[in-house]
């Protein structure tokens, strides 16, 4: 069983770095308190004897390994650090912290695994500050070469490649293709705590498709010119979010549009958008409803009367279904230790998605209060976050040992 | 006849002042860019032997008085040269520019008029970095103490009293009563090319109504948060603007709507937005139709679900009726000229609509290629411009001489 006590701190303390002077969590992936939120993490492996390596992109892999079970593929446990704007705690930084949890319960066990086990930090997960979302688990599955990775422009303009330099995290370690990986993560979804269930096991991953949209009208006077006379950039984008809103809750699927990002040009009270950019994140589980969401877009934006539309791609992630064996293993763990479990879809995209791309993947739930997340009242109980992490280190005690 | 070279060079000149790095024309109310605009303003008054005055509310009025009609009422020309941004050249410069070359045309003839002639160049006509819009004009007529007057605050938080301070233009003068007030246009609108007629006697001006809106909702996971449980604040503000659209098109008043400025919070692609901020620029010649879209857009609101709605009111001024005589006026002066004249509404607010609160007042419009304004590509042909400013002489003969 696993120290509750060191865990919960640990995720306090590390939720405490990169506040803004509202009080606001944003350690976004490459900034300033990415950076010390990486410093404490590897401090905190160090501390448990791991080995600490960064490869090109970033991505930190804290490694238990001995020198009987060295040539072995790893083990991968994992998540992300980084953070969205005014978030809250547990998103990512629970499934890293209570990796590094469990390798060092087992490791002061006296425990010697068959294979080594690796805990990894993986790059910009969040996909706030550079596109794709997943860049540093995509990279470190082949998805994308790092060159690519690196070049990403952040919403600041700054390039990863030299942000990561910057902040000390531009590596050039390399670490073995893992013999499976699991994901331990809160739900950030409604659906355990509303049936009541401790523990999910994610079966599947539904789609995401990002696209920044640019919508180029003419600046005009407010006052003088006539409804018919207009190229309001501003009115078309609030158009293709009212359609989005109305495609997306008739679905049968269960898709989700969200228009998160904003900004009219000039911006100016009495002055019609000459310019309208926005950010469409689509999601569905089902792949055909997906393409078509897409197409009824394109088919919408094509229709908008004398505004030019220019269109760039920012992730398009097909769903994922995860390793079956690995799903079981998961269910088996939980109700071992008495937990009520239920597989489900994950409405978020993780990093097991793109690590799914080359070794068996699955990822553990625990519930998130009223569904919330992205949010600072993200929430999850304590005796929630415990529950997890033991059955992450049953799963474990499994894989590793066998 | 008025010496159209120097009116012509002079507001190329003024057009130069308060351009960008992308060479935009950016010249907002007591900006250091404002500053050197009145500066050059101040100039010219002086090389022409005027005297220059500037009030509390920084409104610069270049006096024309002669020891034998200094106790007269002056007659009042003038407009302003603040600016939107990324601006076109002619909007209120022409005005002031046009006022100071009549004025300085009857001087160079030698004549003395009845009364003292005043050119005024009034303070944050715009309304683009301080609320409401002819701030400046407002206040000379009594509208808004200065007190309130200059402690409003900028879009980006600075106060006016401060910033006309650090400019140097918070003065202390006063200036009598004119005993009427005329302005000159581009028109903003496309009116007058449309029809091709080269004057227009502006007998009326449209209700204004600007409201700032600020819509709560909660920011959650863009991926995890069914549509059915989301309080999207991006989504109802899109909701408001597509609301405004189809009720300003299908208006038989000529209404005009306008969502000119937004922001998300906290803006992240795959963050529901928990705040959208935006303003409303609602207008109609109509006053009842004015108030009957306000309550439409308040009842709106109010339906929003899940969504706090506060709203702030930037600006409300009803539609107003110019001096039928000063009309009739610049009829006669336009026919006597040769020029084509028709009787119109404004589409734009004007300094003239607050002045007209203590004196009679009226406009002259002259057109405005494809109807364009607050826009770089704002243009009215050379031959317009000098036919609208000898107008404006023949004006102020009849009503400074008599
Ligand atoms: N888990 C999570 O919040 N990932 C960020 C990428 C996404 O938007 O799904
Ligand atoms: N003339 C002009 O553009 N005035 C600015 C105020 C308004 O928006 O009408």
């Amino acid at each position: 069983t696993i120290d509750p006590d060191r865990l919960l701190a640990r995720l306090k303390q590390l939720g405490e770095i990169g506040r803004d002077g509202e009080g606001r969590l944003i350690r976004l992936a490459a900034s300033d308190a990415d950076r010390l939120g990486r410093d404490r993490f590897v401090a905190w492996a160090k501390a448990s004897g791991l080995a600490v390596k960064v490869d090109r992109i970033g991505n930190i892999f804290a490694l238990w390994s001995e020198p009987e079970n060295a040539q072995e593929a790893p083990l991968m446990l994992g998540s992300h650090i980084d953070t969205v704007i005014d978030a809250g705690i547990y998103d990512g930084c629970y499934g890293v912290l209570a990796g590094l949890e469990v390798v060092a319960t087992l490791k002061e066990a006296g425990l010697t695994p068959k294979r080594p086990v690796v805990v990894a930090a993986f790059t910009n997960e969040e996909g706030v500050r550079f596109s794709p979302d997943m860049l540093g688990s995509l990279c470190f599955a082949g998805g994308i070469t790092p060159e690519e990775a690196l070049a990403a422009r952040g919403t600041d303009g700054k390039i990863l490649g030299e942000e990561l330099a910057r902040i000390g995290y531009a590596g050039s370690d390399e670490v073995a293709r893992p013999a499976a990986y699991i994901e331990l993560h809160i739900e950030q979804g409604p659906v355990l705590e509303r049936e009541g269930v401790a523990i999910g096991a994610v079966e599947n991953l539904q789609g995401i498709s990002w696209q920044r949209i640019i919508l180029d009208g003419v600046a005009n006077h407010a006052g003088t010119t006539p409804m018919t006379m207009r190229h309001d950039a501003g009115a078309a984008a609030a158009s293709v979010i009212t359609f989005l809103q109305a495609r997306a809750r008739a679905s049968k699927t269960g898709t989700v549009a969200t228009v998160g990002t904003i900004a009219f040009e000039p911006n100016a009270i009495n002055v019609i958008p000459a310019r309208a950019v926005f950010t469409v994140d689509l999601r569905d589980p089902d792949e055909a409803s997906l393409k078509a969401h897409e197409k009824a877009l394109a088919d919408h934006l094509a229709k908008l009367e004398g505004i030019t539309v220019t269109v760039e791609r920012l992730a398009r992630f097909e769903p994922v279904v995860f390793d079956q064996d690995l799903v079981a293993e998961i269910e088996m763990a939980a109700k071992a230790r008495g937990h009520s479990v239920r597989r489900m879809t994950s409405g978020a995209g993780h990093d097991a998605q793109m690590i799914s791309r080359i070794t068996p993947a699955a990822m553990i739930f625990v519930p998130s209060i009223g569904g919330i997340s992205h949010n600072p009242k993200e929430l999850t109980p304590d005796a929630d976050l415990v529950a997890g992490a033991n059955v992450l280190l049953d799963v474990v005690r499994t894989l590793a040992f066998r």
